[in-house]
């Protein structure tokens, strides 16, 4: 009989020999296995459980015997009789390696859980958050070797867990003594980790081992909804996603009229620093109401949004954005407290980390975009557009990454739509319009039935049929293009120019009547000439950014797309093909990353390292700026016709072909107009 | 000729040749020459004045031609006519060297600036402040290189002054787009660089070149006073010292009593740091207008105190120093801001360091004593003594250093003493009693009479005499005990048996009435039977803490003594001997150092390496626990008597011998009492 032992952990593989007696802990960290600890080996938090495997293991080459660990011991029988051990699980900390063994660390008992984002592109977070927390035992005080219980504290985090020269704000060192006796000299603590050279900072204290809850929050502030998600900082998981709108669309619903609302309005952009802390602060607290959780548990935010956003929310006067050099008053990223940003809602020691802002025009939203997508990892060219009131687009492979910002207002967010409304229940979200008859039907949010399937009328009676979203008005007018009801300069023909009694007159103009909803109490929901102009000034501004990026790159086509945006997961590619809102692409290369800034929100927030990657990548991707490029404007103009009159992948619905069609405003000039259906 | 020349600098005496045509500024700095520039060599600060000597210069054995240095130029043509320019002046960052040379820095175009402390030590401060402005130029925004104006700024400070990683508070930022831009590109910035690992701070933006005021505040937060000295941080002068009492003082008398009021009132240290947080920001604004200065140029201050108002002042309950082991929350130095700190009179941006505790009894203010008096640098065995309410005393040499704090309470303050009061003008602070006459003069604050000389009464009319101070008190009780009022065990006498009039009977005790100004509508001022016991407790328990140490370190008696704290200055050291509150030493060996705390505080405020210094020194300071230590009871239950009933130094003042006397309380008892008067 030897006096060490062969030991195997799965799934990592790492294998070593140990001495009799060594603790499967110790052998994990020998080896930097992946096992959890918050109590530092004490047999109190079970973090550490671990499987070991008895009988033969032909893959290792190892046959265990049943008797390669130690027997229980006191620590895991009281363990499992006060709170339950799986069956064939062991404590690592208790544990002491006696033969040959393969031991197997299940997931919840690994430190980098893998949170697997459920989108389509499945990007993998590994857990590593900025805030954490550790179990540790202080020395007592000594009244002959006087210093200060935090200096003990220090001491014992810099021994006991690595962590170098704590800082603590007022409200734990008020805390401090009564918890330190309370426990008994032992405490968990809430310590939060930064990036780059800042002091570790404790930002919460509890007496003994505290297995209590610690959030963090990811947020996503557009300039129309903000959007945020209540993250588990122990294992990734989501416990709630909520949206708010934006109240600042009070005093402008695009950047520059709030810009300009500061500029014109002393004291305007502290009314709208304001106005975002609390609806941020409001949200927090809802989105907490809503997972069932204490808001006062989340001690950690992490913020991107546009440079106007930051900038106001930062409480620093937007007004340089507004005029060239469109100079930021700060880009690089920055670590907070929570209170100085009148965060009431979180724990007082909360920190806020705000990812670093690209240029002056392209911001911390379109960063945490990069950090999502990752476009500079991308063999082929892809082109990522990231959809709201101002659409920041990325294109670039490998070899490259560019960056620019795009105005195209809020339309696409069914503001400045005669009938718009936010994406809520009740909304059309879906259209199509029957070529030959002109019919409208849809679907609203909240309802899986099309408005002509049997029991819709019943289904949407709660709701009522309120208004068209974003994604409804961008399908409402790809399909009227492909009726027949829109010709390619985007004007609506008149009852006699298209044949059907929805087109009706409007001042000079005409509109479509979608659904009248007069009969049941609510509105007539109308595509109008001014909602097509707001459409395809969008469009244009989209297209155009786009452009201008290839155009940079050196390159007339991409290989794929993708869309984010708090409403990019809505819509319909196809459509937004039609509208020439994007490039054309097969559509199997067009994706949705759902909101993928808060997507990279939510990686910063859970991994350390992402926000290194982040802060690096910033200064990678090069910038592109649109509002001094002549080009820019050049693609606008060109772009403002809607440019498929015909389904362009007819395969994957009705087959419809008409040839272009064309309308006059005055008089009673008719075009040609043949349809047929397939 | 050659093409360089011989330059030396007086009086550092440091000398190089330097290629014809540099600078004098780059060759003062190549030499490390300690000559000032805040402007970074632009010609708009003037700080690098310096005179170039013409002629022969023996000692140097360098013959200095007329044009050694280039001609005058158009910078400094101009900057003697804006502002003007000494004659024989030039400007450093301007004239070149075209031949030998010596060069003489002034003082005034020093950067360590020397600041003699006017007081018996004269201790040297050289200036290094932890706060300094500094002019930058900093690059204007890029757009096809976006980065933040704060992040040029950054840059600039690192390029140009060699100041790292800056970080700033949110008024900063705030501020910083328009100050940048006002100052066409240029500014000062108030950069605040703590010490260990702490990013510097920008605290204040101004556009261009501001030679405005930079103000720093040295606190020493006693348990009844709170003093403070308000300096220049550019040159480190004193511009006003001012003090107030500690409004603490209504929860309790001495630092016991407040820990009691927080033991038994819920809230009562929220009280208490209420109070004293507002009594310093006040202190803060009179000061300021006292120099007729803003207190809003104030951007940082010093604090010195004891563990109990270090606690107190940053929000901590103090419950555990009131009780064994005597546990700190903390005691390492601190950097705060003073917002946080409620202090909102001070600059917004304003920094607050704190000196680090040496242990529970014995505090910042303690170790601001070490830095002011540096025990640790004497040759020969020196006993400090800061006298308050807490008496915190040093003892060593360079061999090592004793600490340790005695609970004096507030009766050397004037306080619990029955005409008692704090030393203002109409305070009795000197007390002279003949022998033989047992008749008093004496003298009081705001008039330099005796109060026998003629046109003492008209000198003293405005201020009225109000009470008696601590000097005062003492003055009297060792006076009294000399006169032959007083037995050793601190008894008065009758009339009878004194011979007195002024010996009244009060209760089953005298007191001796030492001023009767109840014709004048004043009071009666009398030293009381309990006057004296105040007196002989606190003496008793200066003394037991010295002896404590003594013992400690194995002396039997000391080379010389320091008297410190507010009014150690005012203390006269052989009324101190007579009364036993420090050791026997010769006369001459007793100094006094002033408020030795606030000139610790001071010297933090002016040289950060004092910072590192006292840091590192509170770790080499022993501390010796009087609370449990048995032999503290037997010395202060020892030292309970008053030992001198002749004058000690009798060269020093008339001759007095007298034997000792002794009174009974009760009945006719008489001792014998020959008085001789010489």
């Amino acid at each position: 009989m030897t006096d060490d032992a062969l030991v195997i952990f799965t799934p990592s593989g790492k294998r070593g020999r140990f001495a009799l007696g060594t603790l499967v802990l110790s052998a994990a960290r020998a080896l930097g296995v992946d096992l959890d600890s918050v109590c530092g080996g004490r047999g109190i938090c079970s973090k550490c459980q671990i499987v070991p495997g008895y009988g033969e293991f032909s893959k290792h080459g190892v046959t265990v015997a049943a008797d390669a660990l130690s027997e229980w011991n006191a620590v895991e029988e009281r363990y499992d009789r006060v709170r339950g051990l799986a069956k064939g699980r062991r404590l690592g900390c208790q544990a002491q390696v006696m033969g040959d063994v393969v031991i197997d660390v299940p997931p919840e008992s690994q430190v980098h859980k893998q949170v697997i984002r459920k989108s389509a592109t499945e990007r993998v977070i590994a857990m590593d958050a900025a805030t954490r927390a550790v179990y540790v035992e202080v020395d007592e005080p000594d009244m002959h070797e006087p210093s200060g219980d935090f200096e003990r504290l220090s001491r014992a985090l810099a021994a006991q867990w690595q962590i170098e020269g704590i800082e603590a704000g007022p409200e734990v060192l008020r805390r401090l003594q009564p918890v330190l006796r309370k426990g008994g000299w032992t405490v968990t603590v809430v310590v939060h980790q930064g990036n780059h050279d800042a002091r570790p900072r404790v930002l919460d204290i509890f007496p003994g081992f505290h297995d209590g809850p610690l959030y963090g929050l990811a947020v996503d502030l557009g300039s129309t909804t903000i959007a945020a998600h209540l993250c588990d900082l122990s294992d990734g998981r989501v416990l709630a996603s909520s949206g708010v709108m934006n109240p600042q669309i009070r005093f402008g619903e695009d950047l520059m009229s709030r810009v300009s609302y500061a500029m014109m309005n002393p004291g305007g952009d502290v009314e709208m620093t304001r106005a975002v802390r609390e609806a941020i602060d409001s949200l927090a607290r809802s989105i907490a109401a809503e997972a069932g959780v204490d808001p006062g548990s989340i001690y950690e935010m992490v913020l991107v949004c546009n440079p106007v956003m930051h900038h106001l929310f930062l409480g620093i006067d937007p007004v340089e954005l507004g005029q060239a050099p469109f100079a930021l008053a700060l880009s690089g990223s920055l670590s907070l407290d929570a209170q100085d940003l009148d965060l009431g809602a979180l724990n007082p020691a909360a920190r806020v980390y705000v990812l670093p802002c690209i240029a002056g025009h392209v911001g911390a939203d379109c960063a945490a975009v990069a950090l999502s997508e990752e476009p500079g990892k991308s063999r082929d060219m892809v082109l990522i557009v990231d959809v709201g009131t101002n659409a920041e687009i990325l294109l670039g492979n490998e070899t490259r990454v560019l960056a620019c910002s795009s105005p195209t207002g809020p339309a696409f967010e069914g503001a400045q739509i005669s009938s718009g409304q936010r994406a809520a229940p009740g909304a059309i979200e879906r259209v199509e319009i029957d070529p030959a008859t002109k019919e409208p039907r849809f679907k609203v949010i909240g309802c899986d039935l099309w408005s002509t399937d049997p029991g819709f009328a019943e289904a949407t009676a709660q709701t009522g049929i309120t208004g068209i979203c974003g994604s409804g008005i961008i399908e409402a007018v790809a399909e009227m293009r492909m009726a027949g009801l829109v010709d390619a300069s985007g004007l609506i023909g008149s009852a006699d120019q298209t044949g059907t009694a929805r087109a009706l007159p409007h001042g000079r103009t005409h509109s479509y009547l979608l659904h009248d909803g007069r009969d049941a109490g609510g509105p007539r929901i109308m595509v109008t000439q001014g909602d097509i102009r707001a459409i395809q000034l969008a469009k244009s501004a989209l297209y155009a950014g786009a452009r201008l990026l290839m155009d940079e790159f050196g390159v007339d086509k991409v290989d794929r797309v993708t869309l984010a945006g708090a409403f990019g997961a809505h819509i319909s590619p196809k459509h937004a093909m039609v509208l020439g809102m994007i490039p054309d692409v097969p559509l199997d290369r067009v994706t949705s990353a759902g909101n993928a800034a808060g997507t990279g929100a939510r990686i910063a927030l859970l991994n350390r390292a992402a926000r290194d990657q982040i802060e690096a990548t910033v200064h990678d991707i090069h910038k592109v700026e649109t509002a001094i490029e002549p080009r820019f404007q050049e693609h606008f103009v060109a772009a403002n016709a809607i440019p498929h009159a015909v389904d362009p992948f007819p395969e994957l619905a009705r087959i419809v072909t008409l040839p272009n069609v064309s309308f006059n405003t005055g008089g009673g000039g008719s075009g040609d107009r043949r349809r047929r259906r397939g």
